[in-house]
Formats: structure tokens, sequence, C-alpha cells
């Protein structure tokens, strides 16, 4: 590279991965430290495993999605491959350490996926997952429950209350359908993945890849419709369990045993009514073994249900983003795609066998994609009219210095200002320049949304006084000028102030959103 | 894979690389508050970066380690690789965000190297790296000064207070140094190099390497050794400042000049008792262009320096971990390598210029290695006598049940309190057995270190009441058996014995080590 000419590469990030910075960094932050507190409070604890693994490891677990695994090249020594998900890495970790029979465990990190990115849908090739699982062999549908619990907690805390449904189905009860509809064994894998495409899709379509392409019958088709279109509550469920003919099989009966022992604990832990039992769910991957959920929102609704407005966005924004990234193919004008469910997960009791059969341990658990959620939340604090924007740091406190001819910048003296705030644990910043004006000291405060000032002039200083201003106060505010302190008071008059200071870095999300229009 | 059988390979993480669970991951997280709490008390906002780079952006910036950069596989499309640092993503990500002209941001994240790993050391492959640094063109020093406080606060709330140097040197003093002494410019770099060692090696090895492989003149070496073995304060400072040789060196003088200045500024922030002004530091990355530093503590000191028992102690464990990671070739019976330094970092303000001319911004920065950082303070963390074990979840309290005959187990009133207590804030948990015995759950608040338990009965439900008891209270403790109240009252009885109670889980690090000794 020379050193007078630019690169003559571009200066970007690889294709579907993007840099994270200022009020986007400081938001998604705050989703984490909602969701990962949830967890704690669950009891919760963090496990980190390595950002790849042994390519034996993943191998066999993701079906024809396979092709999508990053393989690290072969430096010499061990075959690598990214993690895909934080799944198969949790479950080599309870096979690696059979003294662990039971944990709650959780892991918000990144994973890997070669797609084609629809970065304007929030699909990337490197994104964040937060996972809760629970591992162990308990009482039946008890942690399942538990799981349910925290989905609503999370929601709930995001402030997306009255927002979310989550919508619940149970892999046997499906299995146990297609048997007494006349599903062949071998087709109920196939026929199954056509079901999950009813969020996207008529049930003509559905039935049309059924029959056509899947060579069903047709009156099997049209028996399964009588099932899988149903979704409700408690009564769908007590519905299904006087028809005799579901009943009498073995798979839907333990899966319809479960699902009513589910919707007990549920109410135990009042959260029933954020539940939709809906028969249509059978998510995609096959290591799934008992209940299956998927969490949805207005906002996550795919682009056939949108609105034409919203609809009509996300083109416009996908044109853009393909222009500006060159070869990326976008897909979000694909119809078929929604921004999909925000949160997905279900139960696995087969998994960590794969690695160990005699460390077999059933578990469950829930993946929040928090990309997804970032972008929601996001759109919503924007569209929300009285909404603060998000600050791009958190100081509190900004040392400034006036004076008149001859003013010197008092340097020295607004570190050591400083120096006593930040040993008191405030938050605290001053120009790096030896003689700030007195307007770059005061813009730097409002650009930065820095709530409080601290003034010091020679004159004052010698005679053991500053002050103390707060920002953004009305011109006829009695304090507006700022009050003037003793230095040695200066710690708990500023704690004092922060203390009584609204202050939009700390209010919670869900006070941020309560108000929010969807 | 068969199904029946295991699999056929080893159930491993990559080399280098490895799982962190339990205590661990809970220490490892407290550091990474510790110092991202510091970060943001001087304003630093985050920043993330995709895990890979193109390849181009890494090319050309580590010199001979280059060959230690993970390349992803080419599987069609971008040629990328694993970041190495966290300081490249960072001027490439300035380069392409033309309108930031000063910020200072923090980045906590995993770097890789493919390096033989040293595990027993804390030498890894993959392993997190914690920066922050100050960009943009400023008065002199100013910034420098700021990221020296930095050092000094995230260690002194890591609890090290007293027990770490801020090791501090300039580029352009030991550049001025060389020439006075008649170095060759080409010679510059390879014989500041062998004056990095100088924390390694004896002078005489130094000075051998110096004068027999890079061909230096002997009398040169002889009055490199006249500078270069010097550390001190301030009167090594001026004592340098009286020195006209050096002096009449433009390099020497502008170096001497900017260390005056932060001698200054470093009083201002109260933190110049913490600096050793030592003329034998050097840094091996080429980028450095004025000040550079290293912390390095009683803990991180070489191999050679440190005491037989803990040098004895390593080698045991070296070879543990050979034998265990089979062909794993662990460095760490070399004696030219140590823990080494804690945190490091320097000014380099010619980086981001490598990407894009026009957007050219001096940058200063540290990095601290909080692998060695965690393992130093796990380590002081079980000598401490009286330390409590850290525990491995954040729970606070068990929700139990007890009956007599015929004891249904009370599942649903069990999770009936929990969901009251989640609601509240509480980090609470219950036993998934549909019938738990007493002996189970009680051990369970045990080996957790749960420090409540809320009892119900049957009986005393019905009567409106539970218990609450405290955990390893002393037999003759008045509270020893509980104390019954109101299920009404429930949630701020809790909260008010939750907030007297002494939780190991919250009191600070520096809290925790102020009394442990080395």
């Amino acid at each position: 590279m020379g050193k007078d000419k630019g690169p003559t590469f571009t200066l970007k990030t690889p294709k579907g991965t993007k840099d994270w910075s200022g009020s986007d960094a400081i938001l998604r932050d705050r989703i984490f430290t909602t969701i990962s507190n949830v967890f704690k409070r669950h009891g919760g604890t963090a496990l980190d495993t390595p950002v790849f693994e042994l390519r034996e490891i993943l191998a066999g677990k993701y079906g024809e999605d396979s092709k999508l695994i990053y393989d690290l090249q072969d430096q010499g020594g061990e075959i690598c491959s990214l993690r895909y998900d934080l799944t198969v890495p949790f479950a080599r970790w309870l096979a690696m350490n059979p003294e662990v029979r039971s944990i709650k465990r959780y892991h918000i990190a990144k994973v890997y996926r070669r797609d084609q990115p629809a970065v304007s849908k929030g699909r990337m090739r490197e994104f964040y997952q937060c996972d809760f699982d629970i591992a162990g062999a308990f009482d039946p549908m008890v942690p399942d429950a538990e799981v349910m619990r925290i989905v609503s907690e999370v929601f709930e805390e995001l402030g997306w209350g009255g927002r979310y449904t989550v919508k619940i189905n149970h892999r046997k009860i499906l299995d146990g359908v297609f048997q007494v509809c006349g599903v062949p064994e071998d087709k109920i894998r196939p026929i199954s993945s056509a079901v999950d495409k009813l969020d996207k899709m008529p049930w003509a379509d559905v039935r049309k890849e059924m029959v056509d392409d899947k060579g069903l019958d047709g009156a099997a088709a049209d028996l399964i419709e009588t099932y899988v279109m149903n979704k409700g509550g408690r009564e769908l469920l007590d519905k299904l369990l006087q028809d005799e003919r579901l009943t009498a099989n073995a798979s839907a009966k333990a899966g319809l045993e479960d699902m009513a022992l589910l919707m007990d604990y549920l109410e135990a832990f009042n959260v029933l009514d954020k539940i939709s039992f809906d028969m249509s769910l059978a998510r995609g991957l096959d290591y799934y073994t008992g209940v299956i959920y998927e969490v949805v929102t207005e906002g996550s609704a795919p682009a056939v249900q949108a609105d034409t407005a919203e609809a009509e966005k996300l083109k416009k924004s996908s044109k853009k983003s393909k222009s500006k990234n060159g070869d990326d193919e976008d897909r979000s004008d694909d119809p078929t795609l929604g921004v999909g469910s925000v949160a997905a997960g279900g139960r696995y009791d087969n998994l960590v066998g794969m690695f160990q059969p005699k460390a077999q341990i059933p578990c469950v658990g829930i993946s929040f994609g928090v990309d997804r959620i970032f972008s929601i939340t996001k759109a919503r604090l924007e569209r929300e009219q009285n909404a603060k924007p998000l600050r791009k740091s958190e100081v509190d406190v900004l040392v400034m210095a006036f004076g008149g001819k001859g003013f010197t910048g008092m340097l020295k003296e607004r570190m050591e200002i400083c120096q006593k705030l930040w040993s008191a644990g405030i938050k605290a910043e001053f120009s790096y320049k030896a003689k700030p004006k007195p307007q770059q000291q005061f813009k730097a405060a409002e650009d930065g949304g820095i709530p409080f000032g601290i003034i010091i002039g020679e004159d004052e200083l010698a005679a053991g006084k500053v002050k103390i201003k707060e920002m953004g106060l009305d011109k006829d505010h009695p304090e507006k000028e700022g009050v003037d302190v003793e230095l040695a008071n200066l710690i708990p008059e500023v704690q004092a102030r922060l203390a009584k200071k609204q202050d939009g870095s700390v209010i919670s999300l869900s006070q941020q959103l309560q108000d929010v229009q969807v």
C-alpha cells in the first residue's frame, strides 16, 4: 500500500456484517441488559463458548442449512467452523461436562450464517442471539412453563406489553395429527414443513404444495386442514381432548396431556393470556421433540400482511441498501420473508445424546433474535413524539472554564475538578483544548446531551467557589445562570442534583415505551 | 455418526480456546463491568465491529505477526480474516466515517491469534481485549494523561491498589537516544526491539544481541546502556532535560517536552505516583508514534524473576495441560515468556491514515488483557482465607414446600409465589420436582449459596402465612427456624431482608480484595 495514495480496495465491513456505534450501540446494550437481568432473575448462569467449533461438532445438526456454515481456512491443525447458533455449542458443552446434570444457562453472543443478507429487514450474516436453556430431567412441563414466563417478562420489560403473542404447539400433537390424517411416516417431515408456511401463505397454496409437490392424498390434506387451521386457548385444547380419533393416537394423546399441564402452570405463572395455541406452528429444526414456540409481534408480521406504507418503506430502503452494498442480493422484496419471529425455541431431548449417548440430558430453551428486537424497538422509539433522542454517551457533567482577557484556559484546574468527580464515581468530561472558547464548551454539552456543567473562573476558584449549571433550563428559571457552591461541597452538591434529575439514560425501556403507539 | 455409538471424534473445544462457565464466568463478567464502568465514567461510547474483516484491511498492519492471522475459507465472495486486535478495526471504522472527527470509544470483545497456546499462562488463541481509545486532534498530552488516569481507576477498582506499576516511555525519546548514541537509521527498529527485552534478559545478553546479531558498534551499545537502564519519576526527566547531547536532538527534545507536560497533567489527575518512567520500554508494534506504556503487576512478572514456588507451580500445571490437551505445544516452560503485561498501549497518530490519508486522525489508547487480569484476580481471591467462594448464580430466594403424609408437593403454589417474586424483580427459584423432599430443597439452597428460603406449608398458606428463613444462621440465632410473615406482606418483607444482607455478589471487587496479600 502506497503511503501517499489511498488503499486500492473498498473500505467496508464484510457483506452481511455491520458496525454498531453511538445511540444504536447504547440502545442495543440496554436491550441486552434488560434480557440478561430477566435471565439472572430466573437463576440463569452465563456460559461463553468459542466463536468457532471443530467442524465435526456442527456436522449433521442443521440439515440442508449446513451449506450456510462459515468454515475457517485449513492453515494446518484442526478443521474449524464459525458457530451457526448457540444451541449446538451448549449441547457439546453438556456432553463434555457429564458432572453437570442440570443447569439453567444463558448465552448472549454472535452467530454466523452465510445466508443472502436482507439488510433492511435485519437479516445479517453476523448477528446476536440471546439464548436461555434449561437442561435436566425434571417433572414434565415445569421448566417449559418457566421458559414461557421468561419470554413474557422479557417482552414486558422491553415495553412491548400487549403487542406480542407467543404461539405454541407440540411436536407430538402435530405428529399425531398427521398420523390420524393418514400421512405416511416418510412424508411427515415434508408435510410438517409445508404446514409451517401457513403464516406466510394461504391454505390453498399450502394444500397445493402438499398434494402436487409432495404427493399427499387430497383427502388427507383436507383432513389436515380441519386441524391445523385452529388456534386458540384452553377451549381449543378441551375440544381436541374430546376428539376421540385424536386421543386414540398415542403421540397426540401424550402431546395433549403435556399441553394441559403446561396451561395449568402458565396460569400459576400468570402468563396464560399471552399464549396462542396455534396448530399450524411446526418450526423447521429437526431436533425439537416436544413443545415448540415462536414469538410474533405486529412489527414482525410478514410483508404480505403489513400495511402498504410500511411495505413501501421497506422496498425503498431495500433499493437504497442494494445500491450502497454493491453485490448484496437483498431478498427483502421477497414477499415470503417477513421480519419473522422475534424469539423462538422448544424442547429438544435428544441433541446432547448425539454427542455422548451416556450423557443424554433433556433440554428446553428459547432464543431471542435481538437484532430484530432492536430494529422494532428503535422504530417505535422514533415514532414516539415525546421520546427524548437516545444520548450517545452517558456523561453527566462537563467541567468548563470561562475567563476574560489574559485567560489561561485553566486546563490543570479543570483536570483537578474532573479528578475529584471521577474519584466519586461521577461521569465527567472536560475539553481537551488548552484554551477552549465558552461557546465551544456549551456546544459540547448540548451535543452530548450532558445534563450539568460545572463552570470555573479564576477569581471564583481563588475564593473557593465553583458554579453548577443545569443545562437546558427555561430562560426564566431562577437557576438558569447556575448556582455557586463551595468547592469543598462540590461532590455532594452534584450528587444531590444527579439523584433528582430525571435522566433519560436510566429510565427503563418499558417506561420509555409504555405510551408509544405501534 | 451412528445413533447408538458415541461420536468418533474427540469432544473438545478447538486448540487454544476454552469454555467459560460457573463462577469463572461470573468473576470475568464482574471484571468486564468494573472496566466498562470506568470507560463510561470518562465519556466512552461503545463500538462493536464484526469478528471478521476483509483480509485487505488487516494486511500490512502486524509485521511478521501477520502469520498468526486466522483466515476464513474462500467459499465464494469476499476474502475475510478473523480480527487480530481491536485497534485496526477501530482505525478502519474511523476512516470509513469521516464525519467523526473525535471520539472516545471502548470495545470489549474477543480477538484471534494462531499462536502456540500456553494455556497455563493464559496465552490463548481466542481471548478478550478491553480497549479504550481517544481519537482526535487535541492539545498535546491531554488525552494521553486521561488514558493513564483510566488505567489507574481500573486497577484501583479491581482491588489492585499498590500492586501495579504503569511503565511509560516515549517513542521520540527512544529514537532520539538511539540517534545520539550513533545507531544507524536502518538499525533503530531492531535495536529498539532488543532493548524491549530488558524486562526478561540481563543487559549483557541484550548487548550481545545488539553487537553480535545486529552488528551494532560496541561503543554505541555501551552508550545506549547509560540511557536505557534508567527508570524513575520526575527527577529522571529533569536529569535528561539537562543532558545537552540529548536536548540537541530534535526527536529527543520533543519527546522530553511531551513527557514534562504529561507529568504535570498526571499530577493534576493525582496518578503521578503510579507511573514509572522506564527508558527500556520500547513495545513491539510499529505503529506507535508517541507515548507508550505497559502495566505490570507482581503476578505478571516473568518466570525468571518469579519466586521458585510459583515457577514450580507453573511448570507443573504446564505439564498437566500438555498431557490433557494432546498436541498442544505449551510454551510456558519457556523462560522468555512471563504472564506479561496486564495492559498496554500508546499513541498512534498515523494508523487511520493508512486507510484513508484524508481522514488522518491522531489516536491514543489502552488495551487491557482481561484474561490475564482474570487469572491473577482469581488466584488472589483463592489465596484470601476469608474470601467467600464466588457463587455460581445470583439467585436470592428459593421457594420451598414442606408437608407431612399425603403431601402434594404444592407445585402450583410454589409457582405462584415465584411469580410474585419475579414480578417484583426478585431473583428466585423453585424445585422442578412435583414432590421435592425437604433435604433436596435445603441442599439446593446450600449448593447455590442462596441466602433466603421461603417455606410454604398447606395449613400455613391456608391461614395466609409463609415463612422466610435466612440460610446459614447459627443454631442459637433467634431467627434460625425462620420468621412467619403475612403472604400479603411477602414482597416488602423479602426486599427489606435483601437490602440488609451483605451479599457477596454485590460487593465490589476492590472491597473483596482490599486485604488480600499478594
